[in-house]
C-alpha cells in the first residue's frame, strides 16, 4: 500500500509539474496571449513651445474642448523660442484591453510638480494617483477637487494628458525591466541603503479609454512651462477689482433683513467687505434646489439687491446643480438630465447647448438682471455616495465618469459665458475643476479645515492652473482664527464663510484688531494683487505660486532617511522635505503663514537679499532663517530692489468707479527695479479690446548712486485710475 | 455708442442662449448620442441554490476559475431548497463605453454585508467601493487585501460579481431618476429630517469590461447564503491540527542558532509553540528574493530542520514572489514573468504552468523536501507605488488589472496545489485574496495595527469566505500586549509576528502569567477550534463569524442622527451603530475582545441564554450586558446547550501522531444538546477519501430531568485521536 502511494504522489507531483494544455482550476486555459500594440505619435507644434499628439483614437470629449478659451498666440510668441523638451524616441504609447498606455521619461534628478490639488504634497515624483474629481478624502491619491492630469518637471517642461477619465499616473514608480537605467539589485537584509522606492526612469500613465491627446509644453524653467499652459488655455482669468476685497458669507437661513444688518454691522466696526454671500437659504427648497428666491427670507429680491447697491457691496448666491421639482426649471430641464438624482434632485447636462439655454435664461431673469454678481457651485465635486454612479447616463452621451470629470468646468463655462456676454465680470466659487480651466473666473475650496493643508492647497493649485481659497469658518482659539484671517488675506478670495457658524471677523474680541488689520492689508494690496492677476492672464505667470517656481529657488529636498517601525514604518521609507508651507504673492512678495500653536517658523528665503515687509529690514540672503513674527503679523518678504504698490489710508472698499484712490510705492532692498503697475476699468471685459494700462514704476539711482523713486507717468487715453503716487523707501541706507 | 453696445450685448446673450450646431468651446460637438445597449440574463442553476448567468461577452479570466476548486454538490444539496431569491425581472445589465452596469433591487430594510475585508465597518449598505486589491489604506473604499466581489444580504441572499477587474459596487447609494420608490423630496434648509443619503432602491454595479459572470446564492438564511458561496467555491480549508497550534515568527536576521535557542526558550518556560516562523533573513537575498538559503545564518538547513522536527515544531518560510537575479530560479523565470519589477525583482506569472513548474521544483527540492511546513506569502497586495502599475503586461496575456486582482490567489493556488500533490496539508499566510478561495490554506495579514480594526476584519472576513489573523507584534503597554494576545488566540492563526520587534510571549512581565494561559487556552480549545474549520469544510461555516451570521441576533442598528458641524460633519450625516467588536468561535462561543485602556464593554447577546464560560454562571439572554472581565480574561460566553471540549493539563503543541490526548467535555446552562465532535489523522488529505469521524457529544435528561453527559460512542474503523472523556457540568443546577 505504502509503496503504490509513494509512487502516486511522485507522479501527481509530476504531472502537476508538467501539466501543459490540461486546463487544471487555478490556471489559464491555454490561448495565444494578446499582447500590446504600440501606438506611433505624430507631434505637431499648436503654438509656440507647445506640441500635441492624438494617441489612438480621437476622442469626441476633452478636458481643454470643455474648459479652455482660444490660446494666447501673441504671449506665446513672445516667450523664449524653445525646442521640443524630452527626447521623442523615449515617449511610448501603447494600447492593450481597449486603454491607452503612455510612458514619458525622467533624468535621475528630476523633480516633478501638478498632478492635480494636492493637499499634503507639492513634489509628486515617486507617487501615484488616481485623477478623479472629488472632494479631498485625506490622501493625495488623485481623488481632489481639480485632478488635472498635467505636470511640470524640474527640468523645465511640462505634460498634459487630455482625456476625460479617471486617468492613472505613476509618476516615477513603476520600473520596467527593460529599463535602460534601472536601478540597482540591493538586499534588503543586509544593506543599509536599500530602498522601499528604487527609482524609475520614466513616468507611465494609463488612460482607460482607447485614445487621448498628449501635450508638450516647453520651458526653458518650470515657471516658463506653467506659463505656457496657461496661455494655452486661454490665459488666467482676471477677476474684477470687488473680487480681491473681502467676501462675508452669511448662514444659510439669513433673511434679507439679517443680511443687511450684518452688512451694515461691517460698516459699523469699519471692517471691509466687497461681497456678500447668500447660503442655501436664499433659495425656497435646496438639496435639491429650486433657484427661486424663497418669498419669506427674500419677499422683496429687488430691493434687497437695491439696499446692497447702495451699501456698495456685491451678492454672491450659493447653489448646487441638482433641480427639484419644485424649480420653474424643472419641466424644461427633464429631459436634458441625467439617469440618477443627486439629493433627490435632477441632474442637467451642461455640455447641451439646450440646457444652458434654459438655465442661463433663469439666471439672467432671476438673478442677473437683479444685479447678482456671481455664484458660489457647490458639491459638483463628491463624495461618490451622494453623486451620481459611473455607470449613469446623459442625453449628450457623456459617461457618468466623463460627467464626473467635466462636471464642475461645464457649469464653470456656462456661467461664466453668461457674465462675459452682459460685459459684466465675474468672480466665484467652485468645488470642481480640470485641466485648461485658467481662464475661467472660480476659486476652488472645500469642507476640509486644516490649515495646513490649505496652504498646501494653495501651493499645488499653482502648478495646475486652478485657484484654490483657505477659506476661515470657525476656530477653537482666537489665535487660530486669527491665523486662519491673516493667510487667507493672501488668497485668491478672501473670504469668511459663516454659512454655518455665524462668526464674523470680530468673533474672537481679543484679536478683532489685529483681524481688522490684516483686511485692511488685503484691501490696501488690491493694486499690488490686482497686477498678479493681469499677469496672470496676460502672460500666464500664476498670481500666487510654489516656491518651486522660483528662479533661485533650491529647497532643501534631501529625504530624511525612514526609520524601521513594525507598526508605524514597515518598510523605513524616507521622508523628502517638502516646501508646501509658505509662497509667493506676485513676483515679489514671499509669504510664510504661521498656524495656530507656532511662535516660530523657518522661511526659506530664494537666492538674493529678501526684506522685512513691515519694516523694510534685511531678513535673508539667500538662506534658511527663522521667524518670531508676534501674533500679529504674518511674515512677509519682499525680494530685494522690488516696489510694492498700496492704497493708502482706510479701505473699506476696493476704489469705486470714478474714486481716484491715492498710492503708496514702497520700495524695498537696495537695488534699483521697476513694477508695472496694471490697471483697466476693473469691472468690464474693455481689457480685451486693449483699454487697459501698465505703468512703470521706476526705482533708479541718482548721479550719487543714491536709490530714487521716479515720478510714475501714466500714459494718455489709457484707463488709469489711481490717483497721488507717493514713494517710500522702506530700507534704510 | 452706448446704445450700439447695448445691442451688441443683447443680441451676444441671444446667441449664446439659442446656439445650436455651431460649436462653441465648452459645448460638446452635435453628434448622436450614444445609449446603453440591454443585456439579457439568462439564468442557470449551477448548483442546489445557487445561479449563474454570464452577462455580456464570456470572459477568459475569471476569479472563481482562479481560486475555486469543484463545488462540494452533495454538501449543497443536502440544504434547505430555496427558490430563485430575487424577483429576476428586477436584475438589470447593460453596456456601454465598453463596460458592464449590473442593478439588483434592495428592499427598503435590507441590510447588506461583505464587499471586501474591511476593517472599519460590517454593515455596507450606503457605501460605495472600487474593489481593488491593495494594502488596506485607512478607508473602506474598496481598496483591501480581499476585495471580494460578494454581498450578502440580511434578506438572506448573496451576490457574486465575478471578474477579475476593479469594480465599482454602489451599495444602495445611487438613485435613478425613474426608480419606483424615489425617496421624498425634502427641503434641507427647512427640514430636520433631511437626510444626506437618500435610500436608493437598487445595489449598482459597474464592471471596467465588456462581460461578467453574475451569481446568486440562496438563503433561506444570510448564513445559509454565506456557506453555499463557500461550497460553491469548494468548501472552506481545513487546517491541519498544527495550523492551529501556536505560531512563532522571529526577527528577519536570526540564524538557525537564534532560532533553536529561541524554540528552546518557549519549551523552558512552558509556553506553546507549534510553528515556528522565518523572516527574509533565512534567503541569500531579499527584496527581492534568492529563494536560497543564506549560507551564513542557515549554513546546513538539514540539521537546523532536523533539529526544528525534533522540538515539534513546524517551519514557515517568508517570501514574496519578486525574484532576484541572484536566484537560481531567475534565469528560467525570466521569460516567464511581466514587463515590469517589483524592488527590482521580476514578477512570475503564476498563472502560467510554466512557471509553477519552475517555481514548484525549486520550493520541493530546496525547502519541503527539508520539512517545510508553508509559507508566508507577503507583499502580493500593495501598494501602488511598489507593486507593477495597472499597464504591465503579463506573458500570460493578463493585464496589470487583471494580474493584480489574482495574483495573491494564483501562489496560493500553486502552493497548494503542490502541498496537496505531496498529501500533506499546509497552514499559511497571504496578503491577498479574492473570491473563491475558501479552500485555500491561507490567512490574511498585514501592516496595519490598530487591534479594533482587526477585530472588526475578522467579523468581516466570515462573509466573503476567507480568514484573518488580527496577529500581535509590539505594545505600548503590558495591558495592551495581553489583550492583543487574548484576541489572536481566538482567530484563524494564533500568531507572533515578532519579524521586526524581537518580542516574545513573556516580553512583558507583569502579563506573562495570563499570556501563557490564554495561549493554553488556545491550545486546548483545539477539539473544538478543529470541528469548527471541519464544518467549513464540509458544510460552508465560517468558523469565526459575524454576529450577523448568528441567528436571533439583532444588532440595534438605529441610526444616530448627526450634528451639524461646518469643520467635522457638514453635511450632518447620521452615524449607523455597527457590530464589529465581538464574534463567535464556532456555533457556540462568543468573543468580546477588550482593548487597552478600557476595563468594561458592552456585549450584545443574542436571543436565548448564555453563560460565562470560565464559571458557567448565566450571563443573560438576548440581551445587552455589560462586563468587568479583569486583565486576565478575555469576555467570553457560552450558548444555552452547548459542549465545549478541551484537551485537558498543560499543552505544549497539538497532540501529535500516535498521542491518545484526554478530553474534558464543557456543558453549558440548562438546556440539552448535541455536538458532533470532528476528528481526522491531522495532517493529511485522507479526509477527502472518508478518513474521518464525527463522534456525537450527547447531553440529555434522566428519568428526573436531571442533564447528564452520556459516554461518547466513537465510531470503528474511522480515526478517532482522543482519549478518556470526562463531562463537567459547568452550570449549577
Amino acid at each position: 500500500m505504502m509503496a503504490v502511494w509513494r509512487v502516486s504522489r511522485l507522479t501527481l507531483l509530476t504531472m502537476l509539474l508538467t501539466a501543459g494544455a490540461a486546463p487544471l482550476t487555478g490556471q489559464l486555459p491555454s490561448s495565444a496571449a494578446a499582447a500590446p500594440r504600440a501606438l506611433q505619435l505624430q507631434w505637431d507644434s499648436v503654438a509656440p513651445g507647445v506640441w500635441r499628439a492624438t494617441v489612438g483614437a480621437p476622442q469626441r470629449v476633452t478636458l481643454l474642448g470643455m474648459a479652455a478659451m482660444p490660446p494666447r498666440f501673441d504671449a506665446l510668441r513672445s516667450m523664449p523660442a524653445v525646442r521640443f523638451p524630452v527626447a521623442p524616441e523615449h515617449i511610448r504609447a501603447a494600447e492593450y484591453d481597449g486603454k491607452v498606455s503612455l510612458r514619458l521619461p525622467l533624468e535621475p534628478h528630476e523633480q516633478l510638480y501638478g498632478l492635480g490639488l494636492n493637499f499634503k504634497s507639492v513634489q509628486q515624483r515617486g507617487t501615484v494617483k488616481q485623477l478623479h474629481v472629488d472632494h479631498f478624502g485625506g490622501t493625495d491619491n488623485g481623488r481632489t477637487h481639480a485632478p488635472v492630469p498635467f505636470y511640470v518637471s524640474s527640468a523645465g517642461y511640462g505634460v498634459l494628458v487630455d482625456a476625460a477619465r479617471y486617468i492613472t499616473v505613476y509618476a516615477g514608480t513603476a520600473v520596467r525591466r527593460d529599463s535602460e537605467r534601472p536601478p540597482q539589485v540591493k538586499d534588503r537584509t543586509t544593506d543599509r541603503s536599500w530602498t522601499s522606492q528604487p527609482a524609475a526612469d520614466a513616468v507611465e500613465v494609463l488612460v482607460p479609454a482607447n485614445g487621448a491627446t498628449l501635450y508638450l509644453f516647453g520651458g526653458p524653467t518650470t515657471l516658463a512651462a506653467v506659463k505656457r499652459y496657461n496661455l494655452y488655455s486661454g490665459g488666467g482669468a482676471l477677476p474684477p477689482k470687488w473680487g480681491l476685497g473681502f467676501v462675508h458669507r452669511v448662514p444659510t437661513r439669513f433673511t434679507a433683513e439679517q443680511a443687511t444688518r450684518e452688512v451694515d454691522d461691517f460698516a459699523a466696526r469699519r471692517f471691509p467687505l466687497d461681497v456678500l454671500g447668500l447660503e442655501p437659504g436664499w433659495q425656497s427648497a435646496s438639496y435639491p434646489g429650486s433657484f427661486a428666491w424663497d418669498t419669506v427670507r427674500f419677499r422683496d429680491p429687488d430691493a434687497f439687491m437695491a439696499q446692497m447697491k447702495r451699501a456698495g457691496v456685491r451678492v454672491n448666491l450659493w447653489m448646487n446643480p441638482y433641480v427639484a421639482p419644485s424649480s420653474p426649471m424643472f419641466a424644461a430641464l427633464q429631459p436634458l438630465s441625467g439617469s440618477h438624482m443627486v439629493w433627490n434632485g435632477i441632474v442637467p447636462d451642461f455640455t447641451l447647448a439646450a440646457t444652458r439655454a434654459v438655465v442661463l435664461r433663469h439666471f439672467e431673469r432671476e438673478l442677473l438682471r437683479r444685479g447678482v454678481s456671481g455664484y458660489k457651485l457647490d458639491e459638483v465635486d463628491g463624495y461618490d455616495r451622494w453623486l451620481w454612479p459611473d455607470n449613469a447616463t446623459f442625453p449628450s452621451g457623456l459617461s457618468g465618469e466623463e460627467m464626473r470629470q467635466l462636471y464642475g468646468v461645464s457649469i464653470q463655462r456656462a456661467t461664466a459665458d453668461a457674465f462675459h456676454a452682459r460685459d459684466q465680470r465675474t468672480w466665484g466659487l467652485v468645488r470642481a475643476s480640470n485641466a485648461g480651466a485658467a481662464s475661467l473666473p472660480y476659486v476652488l475650496y472645500n469642507d476640509s479645515y486644516s490649515h495646513p493643508d490649505f496652504i498646501t492647497a494653495l501651493v499645488s493649485s499653482s502648478f495646475i492652473g486652478v485657484l484654490w481659497t483657505p477659506e476661515v469658518r470657525s476656530s477653537k482659539t482666537a489665535e487660530e482664527w486669527l491665523r486662519r484671517m491673516q493667510s487667507v488675506c493672501f488668497s485668491p478670495m478672501a473670504m469668511l464663510n459663516a454659512w454655518s457658524d455665524g462668526t464674523k471677523p470680530w468673533s474672537f474680541p481679543t484679536v478683532a484688531e489685529p483681524v481688522r488689520e490684516v483686511m485692511q492689508l488685503r484691501l490696501r494690496l488690491l493694486p499690488y494683487l490686482y497686477t498678479a492677476f493681469a499677469r496672470y492672464h496676460f502672460d500666464g505667470t500664476p498670481p500666487m505660486r510654489a516656491m518651486a517656481l522660483v528662479d533661485g529657488f533650491r529647497a532643501e529636498l534631501a529625504e530624511t532617511p525612514g526609520t524601521l517601525s513594525s507598526t508605524a514604518n514597515p518598510y523605513a521609507t524616507a521622508t523628502q522635505r517638502d516646501v508646501k508651507d509658505q509662497f509667493m504673492v506676485g513676483d515679489a512678495l514671499l509669504v510664510a503663514p504661521m498656524f495656530a500653536g507656532d511662535s516660530s517658523r523657518t522661511v526659506l528665503l530664494p537666492t538674493g537679499r529678501w526684506y522685512d515687509f513691515y519694516t523694510g529690514a534685511l531678513a535673508g540672503d539667500g538662506q534658511i532663517i527663522t521667524v518670531t513674527p508676534g501674533l500679529g503679523r504674518i511674515p512677509l518678504f519682499v525680494r530685494d530692489g522690488a516696489t510694492i504698490p498700496l492704497l493708502t489710508g482706510e479701505r473699506l472698499h476696493v476704489p469705486a468707479a470714478g474714486e481716484r484712490a491715492d498710492l503708496e510705492l514702497r520700495h524695498y532692498g537696495m537695488a534699483p527695479g521697476t513694477f508695472e503697475l496694471y490697471d483697466d476699468d476693473g469691472t468690464t471685459f474693455a481689457y480685451e479690446r486693449g483699454e487697459l494700462s501698465w505703468t512703470p514704476l521706476v526705482v533708479t539711482r541718482d548721479a550719487s548712486g543714491e536709490l530714487y523713486g521716479a515720478a510714475p507717468r501714466v500714459a494718455s487715453g489709457k484707463p488709469f485710475s489711481y490717483g497721488a503716487m507717493t514713494w517710500k523707501m522702506m530700507t534704510p541706507r
